[in-house]
């Protein structure tokens, strides 16, 4: 029987787990559902609905206050990351969520005034994406912890999947990297500089997250897009991503990285390439796209007022490679952790 | 700009905020959905899929270990336990839960063995029921929490909501209560005593609750059922809620009190309506069913294995009374924590 050699909740390891480690030690202790439309390994699951082609789509991202809120964030603003990080998965998937579900962990500490940000801020989250809070449940915590489950409905056949990318497609995101990155480097009072004006615009980046839930809608809607990851893990870590689920490669030649962190990198010393791939939170799609239907894309993105990059060519040989004006080497597989220290 | 207005996340409150105060603090702050099927206030959300009357149920529940694992409780047991308290709200609308996803606090200090026993116990526990875990997230906490959310499709007509319970209806429950608070009251080593076998069937019934997923299932398709809820704060507790829910009240002539929770009281000078009535965790159904289809729907639950006891009626004045023996009294709305000193 089972429970009886089961270790007692105090059982101390020798190191902690590595988010990695734990989720595949889950799954292979889980039995896998027979024919679901999308399990584990892609950034939402979804589960048929019936005969006409209608999954249901489902998502749950925890925040903990710990390791996801940086210092100088509200109450407010923390709830409403909680919902943007999990609508930026909907969003790289092509799915608008409907509703959503919210397990809150509480500290005995926490105030009523406290309770009512956190409320505020999970509904200004999901209402900027035109979807709802309807239900959840509490407990008590010893540290503050926002677990945001998302539903929706979409067409199976327009998620827009980790897995479909083909030598030849257009590499291609949805906006600038680096912002956040720069943003979370400058709060640690590490040493980094900036001026006022550049502080404002890093930290804003961090504080007020926005998921490209528009630009996805419009993406799966295009039937352009062959493969399609949020980058909240970091440009690397998602082109990684693409390549072992599509078994291709990547060479990336116009690196993404937004002004205001290329003037941080100056400012400070850091390389600039670091900060456009080795960063996260950036909450950006990275997608793949058929070349013949490139310009539908675009088109489909410009139209509800996003911009879709093109940074590079997907390959066949499965390495992921930086092409610095002919010079190729390897972009390795870390992400954000490779700034700690 | 209410990012400002938010207090920060180490501000004190004066007391902490009790479950109830925070649902309703939280429920004033969301922005309701419209024409939502089933919003806030029953065991589930449901959200309309379609013309065909199909819903998206949904349902999360969130284990804390501090306060929802008692002693002696192995984490395959806790984990197993945070499906079935999930598993028994749908059961209590009548409804199959197809999928769950996880949300996982871990600490740091947990090795990969009490790891893969938590995977193994959510897996069993679904399985179960015929769900399938298919896929969740994890974060650091200072404490283990398991957040189960579980989805899945049922015909809105047939889902058995808390407010439809009429006067004249039949209460009735799918099985005894007292089992559990007696367990939970020997585990907290206040004194109280129980025999060796005793103590074993108490224990058990704590560390391996049931879900009455096929009774529900049954007593759904009868249509006999007007009102239903899951117990698991307790039968006063439910009782009140129905009461207020339906505008009814309830007259409980026959204490559904099992034997071994009876034996428990005897021992220990406890009075054996107080177990019956604010206890908690008996994740049974507590019902109400129109009289003249009593007998379809006591045979339903007999035909997947189970047992309907009819335990008193419906009323029109809204009082929650025990009549016992003709002497009626208040049935106060109170839960388990009457027993805590």
């Amino acid at each position: 029987m089972p429970s009886e050699k089961s270790p007692s909740p105090n059982e101390l390891a020798a190191k902690p787990l590595g988010e990695h480690e734990i989720i595949n030690l889950m799954r292979r202790h889980l039995t896998p559902m027979p024919n679901i439309a999308v399990g584990f390994g892609d950034d939402v699951t979804a589960v048929d609905l019936g005969a006409d082609g209608k999954v249901a789509v489902l998502k749950t991202d925890m925040l903990v206050a710990k390791t996801d809120v940086p210092d100088g964030m509200t109450l407010w603003q923390a709830a409403r990351k909680a919902v943007i990080m999990n609508v930026s998965d909907f969003a790289a998937k092509g799915a608008q969520p409907q509703v959503a579900l919210v397990s809150l962990g509480l500290p005995r500490s926490l105030s009523p005034e406290g309770l009512a940000a956190i409320a505020d801020g999970l509904d200004a989250g999901a209402r900027e994406y035109n979807c709802f809070v309807v239900g959840g449940d509490t407990g008590e915590a010893c540290d503050l912890i926002i677990a945001v489950e998302l539903f929706g409905v979409a067409q199976k056949g327009k998620l827009m999947l980790r897995g479909g990318a083909q030598p030849g497609d257009v590499l291609a995101v949805t906006g600038l990297f680096g912002l956040q990155t720069a943003g979370l480097l400058l709060r640690q009072n590490r040493g980094f500089v900036a001026s006022i004006e550049l502080s404002r615009e890093l930290l804003d980046s961090v504080y007020m997250p926005h998921a490209r839930l528009a630009e996805g809608l419009a993406l799966s809607g295009s039937g352009a897009v062959s493969a399609s990851i949020d980058s909240s893990d970091g440009l690397a870590w998602c082109l990684h991503e693409l390549s072992e689920q599509g078994r291709v490669g990547f060479e990336v030649s116009d690196l993404p990285l937004a002004a205001e962190a290329e003037e941080f990198a100056h400012l400070n010393g850091l390389e600039t390439t670091d900060l456009a791939l080795y960063g996260g939170e950036e909450y950006e799609l990275v997608l793949t796209v058929k070349p013949d239907l490139w310009r539908k894309a675009a088109a489909a993105v410009n139209a509800v007022g996003g911009k879709l990059i093109p940074i590079g060519k997907t390959t066949a040989d499965k390495h992921v490679l930086l092409d610095e004006g002919g010079k190729k080497r390897e972009i390795v597989a870390r992400g954000y952790e490779h700034f700690k220290d």
